[in-house]
């Protein structure tokens, strides 16, 4: 499959070789007008937001609204503005989400929130971690879910790991867990830590 | 052990409930005049507060400053506004929180924020939901939260998965895991939810 990879930091660097590694051609997009941005995103059928939350907006409106119509656009970002120190605190939050400005922004991409919630390593190589723990996805339309949960499968997700939260105001609930996962970062004294829900049986 | 009870909700009477049964001397306070905050606090040599977050700061000042000062004030709510439908949203959240508010207001009580991650039952018999899930708690002042943790032990936590986050600021993630916690909950289809935190061996 075709992918373009927006971001090139730790995030995109990671899911980029895991991506190539599972076959798929990915091309990255960056700043850089060697790699644009819109040539990453007119390359891929599926396009990955893996920049800095805080310019996301602006990195995909540089990728181009014609160059995501129509395509599951899976947001992996956070908007974590570390300016003032720890606790980096979030742009957006409680009422609205990164997630569903981007959707707003451009109504015609298939906005699926994922993979947010840990540290690169752990997105693609979920073994890292033991245990029974869980990547959430969001999103208003079930086929672009169901897109994002065959490539999380690939990355070695078992299907019933892939918990479905909901529409895509359910990434409010995705990116507002951040602060709460730096803490248990600290914590735990790694970055590779996720968390497991838990239930009743 | 003396406790007050400040609040009457769910909450407030699983906590009691839990805590009489244990042989402590609850006092449970509300707004009613005849078991006031006041007297609730004034009673406790350890204070809960169980009221509806929105309302939490109001409740504590009617509480008296004076019969907080000194001793350990469990924080269990959450500032959850849901005038709006759902999903609510947090009354305060992100550069602050419910708990750092409540500690500014009354700087002698020795703040410790826990079990507001959960629902009730699950609060006071962690068997019911399987696995090694955790509890978090909070605060500026080590003794306090020992306190805490000797009596979330006693409600049945076994000291492994009493997670401590650091100082009261820590409290942000904890509030603000509530949007997630209600997708949690929606996704389960039971409230009998909580996450274990799983971290690289």
């Amino acid at each position: 499959m075709r992918i373009g990879m927006l971001g090139t930091g730790v995030v995109g660097r990671t899911l980029e070789a895991k991506l190539t590694e599972l076959g798929h051609d990915v091309k990255v997009g960056s700043r850089d007008p060697e790699r644009s941005f819109a040539a990453a995103a007119a390359h891929g059928e599926i396009v990955f937001n893996a920049t800095n939350g805080m310019a996301s907006l602006d990195a995909l409106g540089m990728a181009g609204a014609e160059n995501l119509a129509g395509k599951v656009l899976v947001d992996v970002a956070n908007a974590l503005d570390g300016s003032a120190g720890f606790p980096p605190v979030l742009s957006v939050c409680n009422t609205d989400s990164l997630a569903e400005q981007i959707q707003r922004a451009f109504p015609e991409a298939r906005v699926v929130k994922a993979l947010n919630t840990m540290n690169a390593d752990v997105m693609t190589n979920p073994a890292l971690v033991p245990g029974d723990h869980n990547v959430f996805v969001a999103g208003d339309e079930d086929a672009a879910k169901a897109e994002v949960r065959s490539l999380l499968q690939a990355f070695g997700w078992p299907e019933a790991r892939i918990m479905d939260l909901g529409a895509l105001d359910a990434a409010r609930g995705m990116e507002m867990y951040l602060p709460l996962w730096l803490r248990l970062f600290r914590a735990a004294g790694t970055p590779h830590v996720n968390i497991a829900v838990a239930r009743e049986p």
